[in-house]
């Protein structure tokens, strides 16, 4: 069987040999600038990934298909972006998949939009609203290039005025006020449908969860998710010394039938809560 | 616009007043029988989700479409399932989205399986080896339950005699001892492709790693990812006291020519590594 | 060297074959019932610890000296204690060590008083504070059975009304609501003193912060612990699957001239505060 | 009552304007450089302490008692320290308190030194061992500097020799590989003593696990400790966003007759061992 060879518009991610990464959209007679050197993607297009290639100064790449994860990281930021493993926990928890229809606000640099875009896709849409100009071109040039452009449709609008959307599955917002908008989330999901929210600070969980309520959302969930990674030394294994202590606090309600929903109860142990 | 209606063979998650979850597929004629009376489905069916409902006892339930996170954790267990926390990772890091190709071994109880047949979904296709027949069958009938399984191949085989696929996009293996089956995911996996694995000990971490480099994978990462749940009362927001402290050790690798990756530099700060 | 003998009135741990701890105070004559049989205190007294010993029912125990930790969490409880990982911090927080003075508030059932106590003697003092006899009885009573009576004085008091000491070297409050008695605090508290307080909540912490910024106090620091504990086997080296989620937040602070503590700065990284 | 005021000889905290530590002896005559300008130490011995000073360049400073966990960070280091997370627990697990005879190997910089120091003072002793001349020098330096001098008996001499001391209430070892030290341990530590480690690798740990196994040590527990800060702002509560991952395992257990102490059970859940 043949070898799956890189295409022209694929998106790469070249690594130097000192780990320095480089995300890029193959195009033919383009030229890859770089502190080590010239790469041509004419060497690159028609070629098998996961290859050794060298720059016009004799240091050595790698080019390989980069991961979702990977390819979240390398966007172009304007704003603090939704990591992954945020972006794992928001998919599965608004239930996220092929054919879906789901609204976020706002786009930010749109690296939650790429995931929500590439599993959403072929059939489903990705709604992104963004109310400042030169965030929303940012994010749309973050999606063209990550190749999922024919998913996303980007709004420029105070989500104040609304979405144009009804019945949607899902909706997730990263604003700084999110309780501002509960009422124009309830008229854009559909019944059962799923609500999630990121905001850095206890004060602001506080703040949703009052509005939540207030709306009739229930199940509501809190989270936080942690990372820890370890060197890859198998005689010494061990953590690395440093890891993110913050990224945000995850928000998830559902769109239910006023008073539908259990209220939490005060068992000490929610083995279903448990953080899993 | 019409609301979302319940129809026939849709899974659907009952929650009752006391907050246990019933997972069911919807099906004319069936009666669920649970501790707070019978509900019909004849009476879901047809219904808009998220709406409360009485059962034959006068109690309380609700009635809404399961988030993946749901679905995963209700299926039947016969094995200790891979929770949704690392499946999210698996899925970014694994690089898993509509129309690729991707095996797991086993298949255990089939959770990670419904996962990564959502996501392949629809052109894509999920290759799940498992040995032993009882667990194979369990799988096979979570997948059936959650309606995915037109896009899963089970086979039952010991995965030392090999895989029948090649130049797939991924492989996760979830054994014992996966580092004997290292020349075996070499020949299914396409170059640049993405190989995953989990385990319990920090014992059999340091095996696999080793046996990584000893088959030329490159790119090694080691990561355990913390979930942390908080209580839903906004004037009183605090951690709920007890959390999962272990799950397992996701260790991800690359399919590259031999010794083309960048060998992982002793930097004290690796931002790129730091768990994001 | 002789080795060392167990005395009449010494603190010491039984464990049962299943695990099972039990802390008694040796007492001659008395005889300790348990679910694995009778242990007569007069076969421990003026005998070496670390041995094995059979009760009437033919049942191995082991007798131990007690850590500081197996004592804390071995006293009788009343209310919710001030475990072993937060105590620690707050005696190097607050600098506590031999000859000094410190008050807490509210004695709860004592835990915390038995590491100050064995910290501030020969020299130091303890002044305990509580409003319920109830809790006072029972601390005092653990207190005195962990022999560091003498160390110790117990006050049934609303602190509302304020302490009897003045220049005390460090204040920790375990109450309700601290932010109402920083007035008494000031008062009590030497300048250049620290201060300690322990709440569940983030609410608490946000509404502590802010009163302790209006009384002037400097050099606010707030933290939370996580213990994880692993499984003593060395081939199959692992986490234990549950841990303690949530204990409490942690403030500190010093009582300085008003104004005279630097702002916190906004820095990314404070590496002196990073949690060590 | 008259406030407390700097004597000659204390050890004081100076924090700048821009938060940075000057850990000082207070020395009549002594003018202290900092890089905001000279402060002259007898403007401050005589003083109260938690005040505000100005130094020659018109820069604000606050003086200030330190800490214990304060005074361990700043030592001047040759090596990484045990931090003060670290040393609570240690503190705690080997039951350290006024009187107590302590060995410690290696000394290292003198971090743990300084609390166990502390924390026997006035009538115990800490034996501190350390190979190396120059890290010898350094640990007596610090804990010099910090006034505890009398408390410590410095030793230079390879741990594989064995330990002068018989009958010591404990056992600290921070070396590259404890289990080479078990035979010496046992000579030197008291029946029902207590053993405590620290190393960084997972690799050590089931090494070490497996010498105490050997060696018939009982009650072996093996720890890891995070510390989480927040940043002091009452109304934007956050974690910081960096915390530390990882500084080491602790490995704590008893010196107990052979065969003494109960197999750690295979219990799920040990509501003992989960972590406070």
């Amino acid at each position: 069987m043949p070898k799956a060879l890189a295409q022209a518009n694929d998106t790469v991610l070249l690594i130097s040999e000192d780990g320095k990464k480089f995300y890029t959209k193959l195009i033919s007679g383009h030229r890859q600038h770089t502190h080590q050197g010239i790469i041509d993607h004419d060497a690159l297009i028609g070629q098998p990934l996961g290859r050794k290639l060298t720059s016009t100064t004799g240091h050595s790449f790698i080019v390989v298909e980069p991961s979702l994860a990977e390819l979240m990281k390398a966007i172009k930021r304007k704003t603090q972006i939704i990591y992954p493993k945020e972006a794992g926990r928001i998919i599965f928890k608004l239930n996220i998949y092929p054919g879906r229809r789901v609204i976020e606000a706002g786009s930010g640099s749109g690296a939650l939009t790429i995931a929500l875009a590439r599993f959403v896709s072929p059939a489903g849409r990705v709604y992104s609203y963004e109310l400042r100009r030169e965030m929303l071109v940012n994010a749309q040039n973050n999606v063209e290039k990550a190749g999922l452009s024919d998913f996303v449709e980007f709004k420029q609008r105070d989500i104040y005025d609304g979405f144009d959307e009804t019945e949607v599955d899902a909706v997730f917002l990263d604003v700084r006020e999110p309780w501002d908008y509960l009422a124009q989330v309830k008229a854009a999901l559909k019944q059962s449908g799923f609500f999630g929210a990121i905001v850095p600070t206890t004060n602001q969980v506080s703040e949703l969860l009052k509005a939540l309520k207030a709306h009739d959302f229930g199940g509501m969930e809190i989270e936080e998710n942690f990372l820890r990674s370890y060197k890859p030394v198998p005689n010494r294994l061990r953590p690395r010394d440093i890891m993110v202590g913050h990224t945000g606090y995850l928000i998830f309600a559902r769109n239910v039938e006023p008073g539908a929903f259990p209220e939490p109860r005060s068992r000490r142990r929610e083995p279903d809560n448990l953080g899993t």
